[in-house]
Formats: structure tokens, sequence, C-alpha cells
């Protein structure tokens, strides 16, 4: 068994299959959420049921990013675009929070070296995605360059990996892998809308039960 | 006059005179400040005086990295230690705090980006510094491209300048140059230390102290 990891763990399907692949290969994992005033504050509620499910430390790191504004996922004066406004919309939709996975890697990485994790685990995908810049392989390829300049283990020649399992797969096999690693795919929370219930109208909804259909299992967190 | 900057503030000497220069070049200046549980609280009140000096805004973000530990500079059951120790002691002292300019600059760049700010300003010094990694050019080098491919501003062709202005000067030079551009040095605040007076024994005194006596200014600070 390698040594532990940190797990960037949102409460949505990616990044709770992502904990489902970490807590095979690491030992301790830690669990780590930013509370950075996201709207849909039920995606805190599941990142912590999610992480009680596997036993493992939630540190919930709280960060005021919405009174800089300027995301529709922070700002309550934007409104969260349909699914179809967002394909319309321009490459970059208004959902996008500035630098949001820069921030919390550069958080992640630095909890990793002060708990002497050997990996950092992050569930971003560039193939069904909204088109977030920091969801891209060439960035987090440059990230890991950058974190091995900025930290003591870096300059030891041990660098934090930076692991991203679900860059290169489709929705549908993300959902595949969560159910063939019993991930707890019921507590997760996909919707960009902070309702008790997701709406089935934005992208991320979309995107969700499109991977569903598309592998041919029920949503377990709609029924 | 070009758009707008971005200036992270300590309250120290290097951050001020950084921020006296980009007041020169830039407007509006934003003065950026994290708040991230350092012992040495006397920083952030000179910070908000040094802010206050320049009429600019000044963001404050919390930030605990306190409770994660592992940095004298955070974890009061940890010594600061004196100059001599300091060289004594490991390249990268126990005052480190992992991680910090990465996550400075993460979250500089973000805030950069939502106000439509042309640079980031970071006072880092790789000459007379403690001999953090995260204050090297080479990190901030490629923390420059991992920042353009994180952020829309990038993507657009239109990334966000960081600017390190002292990265290559002495810190006799710095003093020079905050006295030449009239920086508030009175104000600043360098100790490691969080008392109500420099305590003339830590690393940061001590450079601090070099600095002036090798530029042949008194300390305004000391006054």
């Amino acid at each position: 068994m390698s040594r532990g990891a940190i797990v960037v763990l949102s409460g949505g399907l990616d990044s709770t299959v992502c904990l489902a692949r970490a807590v095979r290969a690491h030992s301790p994992v830690v669990a780590f959420t930013v509370d950075y005033g996201q709207r849909h504050r039920i995606e805190l509620e599941r990142a912590a049921a999610v992480a009680e499910h596997y036993s493992v430390e939630h540190v919930v790191q709280r960060l005021d990013l919405a009174s800089w504004g300027g995301s529709a996922l922070t700002d309550g004066e934007l409104a969260v675009p349909t699914a179809s406004e967002a394909a319309d919309g321009p490459a970059i939709p208004i959902t996008y929070v500035p630098g949001r996975n820069l921030i919390f890697l550069s958080l992640a990485v630095a909890l990793a070296e002060v708990r002497d994790a050997r990996a950092v685990y992050l569930g971003v995908n560039a193939l069904d995605y909204s088109g977030y810049p920091d969801c891209r392989p060439e960035f987090v390829d440059s990230f890991r360059t950058t974190a091995a300049l900025a930290l003591r283990r870096g300059v030891e020649g041990d660098a934090v990996e930076v692991v991203t399992p679900l860059v290169q797969l489709r929705k549908a096999d993300i959902v595949r892998l969560g159910v063939t690693l019993d991930a707890p795919l019921a507590l997760t929370w996909s919707c960009y809308r902070g309702d008790t219930e997701p709406c089935d109208d934005c992208d991320a909804c979309a995107l969700r039960a499109k991977g569903f259909a598309e592998a041919g299992i029920a949503d377990p967190a709609r029924r």
C-alpha cells in the first residue's frame, strides 16, 4: 500500500468516483472540500455524506469567492443557464468560476505536503464537461510542473502526484466505473441549482442524465 | 495608463514596495491580503494601513491554513528559529508555509480575471530571502504558464500578467527603491514573531536589518 492521498471532493458524481478509486490504492485518504460560497449548498452536504460513507477524514476549507462575484455558481444575481442555453452560449459558460481548479489544486497539494500524502486526486473530465479551461489535461500537466517547483517535496525529488483518473473518460464510462467500484452514487449531487431536487434543466443535470442513459443504468439518486 | 492591477500585500517591506511601484503604472489598484492564520497578526494591520495610505481597495481573503499545521508561522507549538538557527538549519526552514505563494497567486490571478485587471504583482525575492521554493523565478515562470491555461483570459489570448519587480534585487536595493518611490516603509512589518515590536532575532528581522544597513538608510519603522 502506498502512502496516503488527498481527494478533492465536491459531492458530485466525478469526485465521488475518484474517491472510490483512491480508497482502493491509498491509506489514509483525506477528502478535501472547498466551501467557496457555491449557491448549491446541498453539494457540501453530499460531500460530507460521501466522506462519511467511506469513513475518511473530511477537511472543509472555507473560501469566500462568492463576494468576488463573476460566476453564476456563486452570484445569486446571475441566472444558471439551461443546458440548451449553455450549448448556444459562449464556449466558457457563465457557470465558470475563475481559477477554481487552480485554487483547489493549490490548496490540495499544500495539504498533501503537510500530511505527507503521496498523491492528490482530482475528478476533472475533458470530454463530457462544461468547457471550463481548468478541466483540460494541458492545464493539469502544467500544474504538476508548477506545484513541483513550489513545494518542498518537489525540491526534494518526491513531488506530490496529481492524479486525474477520469480526464479521458466519457460520462457513461465514469458512471460504469462508479458502479464497478461500488461508489455511493445515490449520495452524489450534480445540479448547479441549489434546490432540494435536481432541476433536470442545467448543463450539469444534462451531462449526468446523458451519462447514466448511455451507460444503461438508472440514476440511483433519482429513485 | 494600463488597466488595473492586483497587488499581493502582506504588510511587509517587499510587498509594500511592489504596491508603490504598481500604483504608478496601474489604475485601479487592488491590494490583496490573505489572512491565512499567521501568528504575526500585526502584519494584517500593517497591510491595512499601507492600503489606506495609498487609498486603494483592500480585499482580505480568510483562509484557515493554521489548522493544517506544518509551519512555525501558523503553528504556535513550533518555535520561530533565530536567524543563526535558520542559517544552520535545513535549506527550507520551518517558517516555510507549504504552497503559500502558489495559493496566493492562484487566488490573485482569479481575482484579476474577475476584476478585469491586467496584472498581478508579487513581491517575491530570490536573493536575500529565507530559501522558500515558491519565491524562485522558475516557480513564477511556471505559474504564469499554468495560470494562462487555467483562466478564461489565457484562453482568449490576454493572459493575466504576473509581475515580480523585486525578484532579482538585493534587499538593500529594495529599500532604496522603496525610498525612491516614497513608499510608506514606516508602516511595514517584517518580523515573523507577532509581538508589538520586531524581535531583531528572526530571519525576517535579520534580512530587513541587513537591507537597511547596506542601503545606508535608517529603518523608519524603528524610530
